[in-house]
């Protein structure tokens, strides 16, 4: 695979300078037009050591516009970052939309090196770059550009090149004890490489190998390589302006006879006197329970779906007070803001990934994207479709970092809902809660249904099962919301980290 | 001062169980009222250990809705905060408007506990006393609601409370070694905390002190007070909708016979060939000097303001080569994003500070508010005119914490601007950059000049001086502002850290 970057491509000085300047204008004028388009772009440049990595990201630097670029290292994480999912951190340094990232180092760079220095198993390698492609393919979907760039050298010149490197007082620094290291692993370096190279390859993000033996031919290379991608992908942009917006395939709704919904026993119910006995039980239980994983570091993440009216509010009123409220942050979903907007739907709920020994709960959540997004059409047949395989990565990796994911639907049926309507108009300070959408959303209970036995059906995976809860009986949904939280805070306790 | 606290009052049961629910409604109904409205509430809850804060912190997010609620405590710095000047945290902790921050820890914890244990002195005190000041009069000035409880214990109280605390189970872990030794302390802690009360009582956010030894009697007093001083400002800000469009005192624009921008010698200018030699020079000095810095983790941030056309741009695009493309982000400041507009204006700037040993360069910053903003009237005297010191203070406080400002203003004359409109109308490529809005500033010429001088002047501290860069000739503008940057970052590196 390599080889073919190992045949001496070279670029005269002469024909370098006649290149450049066009380049130059046309990268700048890209940005331009990318500046008012509606997806961002992700420039990776990775490959072997002394191949040029840095070289060629501070070029296109100097080339493009700097205000609309932003690179990315990643060295050792922070502890804010190591107290969090790995992918975290690329979450966070995603580039809007309509502007640049450029990586020198990536999602990439430890799955490879951790294998080289056979910290991680192949199976583990392979694991890791599940995940990658996972991970470009959810970028990509949303209309990411990702060009991935692998600089190569042959052995001989990456000897050469280090040795170059070292000898002069200018660039010493550049060669790292790792570097080193790595020269001598450079047949397994290269194998692995090539291995990961080939599983990721994808055909919405694919490698391009550059030999990076001589910087004008790898710097132009890049360069225009750059230009040719964001152009050809601006131009698809305006033929088909917006995606989002694409006609959905048909989606019909197959009544189902039985339905884990259809299932519930909406009649259980709980006394007064019960209710109490069981909230104190089960609050005193939460207050031991949420001061040890606060202390153990276990974080805990809750999610609240459920009708309108359903009660979700109330539940969280009941379960907070047993907790610090340090240590806890509730996360009402509304509109996004303009930020949030210009990114990955997911990207809003990432950012809220709580900090180890926190609890973060949402009230709504990331499931609006086959909820209500998918019944009002906000949201295409294809965007709400693939959100499932999304929105089970995003909890897997989430679980994997010892975060207990607890995801809770309170169901009520359409009368109770339209008591509790009528009810909330006479409470003065409650009338806000209701307007005539809420009214109209009724007339859908029927897609809503279906959308969310899709969606218990399809998200609810061995870490991060669904909990159904009868939401007729108020008194009955909150106890059986804080059992649930509290048996499996005990259970994840009990567990050895 | 606390005495007024060591009376004994008390709240019987009965009483507690009739106030509180009235006040529950109130509470709510204010938090829906808040979140139409247009400013934050800090709630700070401080005081003497044991006297409650935990409680009645828990106990107002019980009443209250807690999705419009946020906690926040400030336990040991993380690293990406401790990279940054102290209230970089409370800057990324603050609630935007309409929403209500409470604060269990604060900025007042450090100050006090650190001159309790005698590691800094009291006129050291005094000084972050003042810093404390400075905040929160920034923070009351742009509408936020500032709401502190001091809540007291007499010595015999605080020795009982504690001891109480250790002996069940339940709640021994709230104990810390540090309240232990605060306990010992009692008469040094509380001569301090009734100084520092004193000193930051002031009339736009004064202290409220509470006596915490009956839990009722505490909380029912701070509840009540936060419910009396949301429901006052909430009524103030109907009576005066926006106080942003207050019609501005008249700002007459004196002519100045001699100004520091005329003194200008804008004849100044760089061959092309001794431009050549002077750019290879300073930027292989500044990428040696770069380097350095950020080996030893000294930050740098540059602030480029100028005229419309004169080069910032051109300057940045000299300077970032220089360095490593890791190291580096450049800010181009446009229209705020709206995360950004909910929060006081230097929030957005806050964000971007570095973290050790990188360097950000604004192209145009803060000074937004006292330029562009003052000039078209987008903000009022009054706003302006307080933005002066605002601006002092954050800089006083990056430089404090070690990073390295560098402000530039690069002045061109008006019939130089003309021209390079005009050459810019002839580009394809730049064209955009070009709009009629840019011709109608022309008009504004004598009203911006006023402004730029009245910022050199006001905002030219020791720490943190303008550079005025002849800007005519774009070869002089781009050597001035690289070598300067090379003699600060020079001096800086030569220091002792």
């Amino acid at each position: 695979m390599f080889e073919v970057a190992e045949v001496g491509n070279r670029i005269s000085k002469a024909e370098f300078k006649e290149k450049v300047p066009a380049l130059r204008i046309g990268l700048l004028q890209a940005q331009q037009a990318l500046s008012k388009s509606d997806f961002p772009v992700l420039i990776l440049i990775s490959g072997v050591d002394g191949a040029g990595k840095g070289d060629t990201l501070n070029l296109l630097n100097e080339w493009m516009d700097p205000r609309y670029l932003r690179a990315f290292a990643f060295g050792a994480p922070s502890d804010e970052e190591r107290e969090r999912p790995e992918y975290w951190r690329f979450w966070r340094s995603l580039p809007p939309k309509g502007s640049i990232g450029l990586y020198v180092g990536s999602w990439y760079s430890d799955p490879i090196a951790q294998h080289v220095r056979e910290e991680i198993s192949e199976a583990e390698l392979d694991c890791r770059l599940h995940r990658v492609k996972s991970f470009e393919r959810t970028l990509v979907d949303d209309g990411a550009l990702i060009i991935k760039f692998w600089l190569h050298l042959s052995r001989d010149d990456q000897k050469q090149r280090l040795k170059a490197l070292e000898q002069s007082e200018e660039t010493a620094w550049r060669v790292t004890e790792q570097d080193r290291k790595h020269l001598k692993l450079y047949d397994r370096f290269r194998s692995i490489a090539e291995r990961a190279l080939r599983e990721t390859s994808t055909g919405e993000a694919p490698w391009i190998i550059v030999e990076g033996a001589d910087a004008r031919y790898r710097n132009l290379t890049v360069g225009q390589h750059i230009l040719e991608r964001i152009n050809k992908r601006l131009a698809l942009a305006e033929q088909k302006p917006n995606p989002s917006v694409d006609p959905s395939p048909h989606d019909p709704i197959v009544p189902r006879a039985n339905t884990l919904l259809g299932s519930l026993d909406l009649g259980k119910s709980l006394t007064k006197k019960h209710y109490k006995a069981e909230l104190d039980k089960y609050q005193a239980r939460l207050g031991r329970l949420a001061r040890e994983a606060h202390h153990r570091k276990l974080s805990s993440l809750l999610v609240f779906e459920g009708w309108d009216a359903a009660g979700k509010g109330g539940i969280i009123r009941r379960i907070v007070p047993a907790m610090d409220a340090r240590s806890y942050q509730v996360i009402p979903i509304a509109a996004p803001t303009d930020e949030e907007r210009a990114h990955h739907y997911l990207w809003r709920f990432w950012r809220h990934v709580p900090r180890a020994g926190n609890t973060v709960i949402y009230d709504r959540s990331w499931y609006g994207r086959v909820l209500v997004e998918r019944v009002e059409g906000f949201a295409n047949h294809d965007q709400w479709m693939r959100a499932f395989a999304e929105i089970n990565d995003f909890e897997e990796q989430l679980t994997e970092s010892d975060i207990l994911l607890l995801k809770f639907w309170i169901h009520i049926d359409k009368d109770e809902q339209l008591a509790r309507f009528e009810a909330r108009r006479q409470v003065p300070w409650k009338q806000h809660k209701i307007t005539e959408e809420d009214y109209r959303n009724r007339e859908q209970w029927a897609a809503y249904e279906h959308a969310v036995v899709d969606m218990v059906e399809r998200t609810s995976t061995e870490y991060a099962p669904w909990t159904l809860v009868e939401g007729n009986d108020k008194r009955h949904a909150r106890i059986t919301a804080l059992r649930t939280f509290c048996d499996r805070l005990e259970s994840a306790l009990a567990k050895p980290k």
